[in-house]
């Protein structure tokens, strides 16, 4: 008995320590996650900065709200660096390294499904839209991080990891739909559609970028077959679409406590039904 | 340290092979699995063409949160097939196939923990209940499936098994509770009450038969100790409990625009704070 | 082929038995998982007795809502006692118990992301908070559980280990802040202060001992290096924070529905709105 004690302990250590030793091997793969780190850890202490004046209910939210997208990151980036959410996947036939170990940052796919429902709640926080549209969007956003990590661990065929591929893009056609045609309108009746209007830009444009990589680096077609490569280009977009979105929402939050003051995203029909007596 | 590199890795590749053989091995159990991908495509197409006339946008809206219906289902299928989702497990003793492998398809409990919650807000939505009480639901409806996921994976007490099957059996009675003695009286403040009826009862009946195909089946008493019927079971029941619900909801939500309009679930209470200014 | 079929399989079998048999040899570390399933089982019995003569709706909901946190701690502690969410850790160079395998109780990490988050919800129900609040404070507290979770798993690098535990610490200040500062003042409007006073205080000295006891046990400083104390720890703080607190919201809530009864927490700002109507 004792022999076998920890055999799955023992296994997952060594893919730990393996991944860690791989990681520290590579100055391009390396910096690519402690860049994050950095950026996140700053991104953090200058939105507390920036939100040291604010005194609206409303706004002090929208501040705590956004602040959990860079600790997400910091946790995220984090595992990796540990080799906690790293792991080594052998690709099935019909992959350009059939046959070879490659390393996949499986963890990467796990945390986007709680950073990303935290964006999209700040763009419904925004545009005021009600909470059971928020509940679907951000469900249908869990589903494509869910099914973009499946794509990710598939080994048995090259197939089905495609598969999985188009089924987390179905799901990421309805969170685009929200953003794209029904948001702006909830938006225009805010009063916010201006920053609405840029953070929508810089989110669909960014995270169109996230399914590119994974076709063209080493996890789908490998025309990229750098490893460290490809991690920067992730660590890149999580740059633009986690800090900078992030900077850009609270700084107009700062200078316009006014507009998001007032009912709450939840109470939006409620209001409207009452709007006559305004 | 290069001999225990991927031991974890292989050991799951492994598994994900072996489940892939031994699912292509059967014609009960891959037919199982691939009639339930093949219509929940058809479903989802089906749906997008049901709504293509749809103005009203909370009717759109229903439209899109059923629609993750299928889109859940093809993940949770795709990730059997692929045997990513799929285990072997050795029965404790006690058990009827103590000592003996059997495949678990643990991923359909997994993949029920974001579907059902799905099909509990349609539900919702319909009945116009409010926020919270529905946040309370879909979690004791995660509780369930996550203590049935528990339930299947335990091998080390038979007795443990069933505390985990009689645990999720408690989780199930609060959302019983729920769909049958709350819901009902909002669904009839909210003018829905018919199709709420006969969702209701679709709903009640087919979800109890999960419980009870989990004790006859392979990993209960094992009365059926054939792992294609018992997967057949619960894919006839996701067909009837996923798709021919989402189905008649939405025939009915495009046929009646006008009763779904209006104030959303989440401000219920403050239109009725305000009713008697109607 | 046939001699990896089930490696995975077999490994983590070995676990569960070996744990099992862990648990079984130290009375301490057993007899602080029974008091916790057999206090869960009395509360979730005693609180259906309680709520016999509850008739608002509200109260009921609440009742409800309640009744998941012993039956989440029954989950949680029923899958510790099968041994199925319990690992052996080889902690890292630099721990004080280095190179030693410590059993790690992770599965308490991720029930509590389960349980924690239907205790914030009783309590912002309480205050009437507005649900994007209540929503990300249950992000940021799921942010907490899960990087405790990461930084007990973490076993490549001591330092790592306690980078986890700086970021769960930064997610509980987020919660902290929000329960300290933000919600008493919903609470007074709510005119539910007393009893939210009570249960604030009651939750935050309490939370704050789980971080202490992971700092002083075997996962962290191993000041404390018995793993059946440090479990009697973690199983004392869940009595008081988890069925104690429970007791005296429902008590409060039974005796006070005339309080709690009217427009629900998602609807607050929306009445707000329609105040000078009443």
């Amino acid at each position: 008995m004792s022999g076998t004690v920890t055999q799955t302990g023992i296994a997952l250590q060594a893919t730990q320590a393996d991944a860690v030793e791989a990681i520290q091997d590579s100055i391009l793969l390396s910096s690519s996650l402690w860049v994050n780190i950095a950026l996140a850890g700053l991104s953090a202490l200058l939105f507390v900065y920036m939100g040291r004046n604010v005194t609206d209910s409303r706004a002090k939210f929208i501040f705590a709200a956004t602040l959990m997208i860079p600790l997400v990151s910091i946790s995220s980036y984090t595992g990796l660096l540990s080799g906690l959410t790293v792991g080594f996947i052998e690709m099935p036939a019909g992959h350009a390294l059939a046959g070879q170990e490659v390393m996949s940052q499986w963890g990467r796919y796990l945390t986007w499904a709680l950073s990303t429902p935290m964006i999209l709640l700040a763009l419904g926080l925004l545009a005021k839209v009600d909470t059971p549209d928020l509940f679907t969007v951000i469900a249908a956003d869990i589903g494509m991080c869910v099914t973009g990590l499946a794509a990710a661990l598939v080994t048995s065929s090259y197939l089905l990891r495609w598969a999985f591929y188009v089924i987390s893009c179905a799901f990421f056609l309805v969170v685009l739909y929200a953003i794209l045609v029904e948001w702006p309108q909830d938006a225009a009746a805010a009063g916010t559609d201006e920053i609405f209007g840029t953070l929508r830009v810089l989110t669909v444009v960014l995270w169109l970028g996230y399914p590119i990589i994974w076709a063209v680096g080493v996890e789908g077609f490998a025309l990229v077959q750098s490893v460290g490569i490809t991690s920067w280009g992730y660590s890149a977009l999580d740059i633009g679409a986690k800090y900078l979105f992030a900077f850009l929402l609270l700084r107009w939050v700062a200078a316009n406590e006014g507009v998001v003051s007032g009912p709450s995203v939840t109470a939006d029909a409620g209001t409207a039904a009452t709007a006559d007596d305004d």
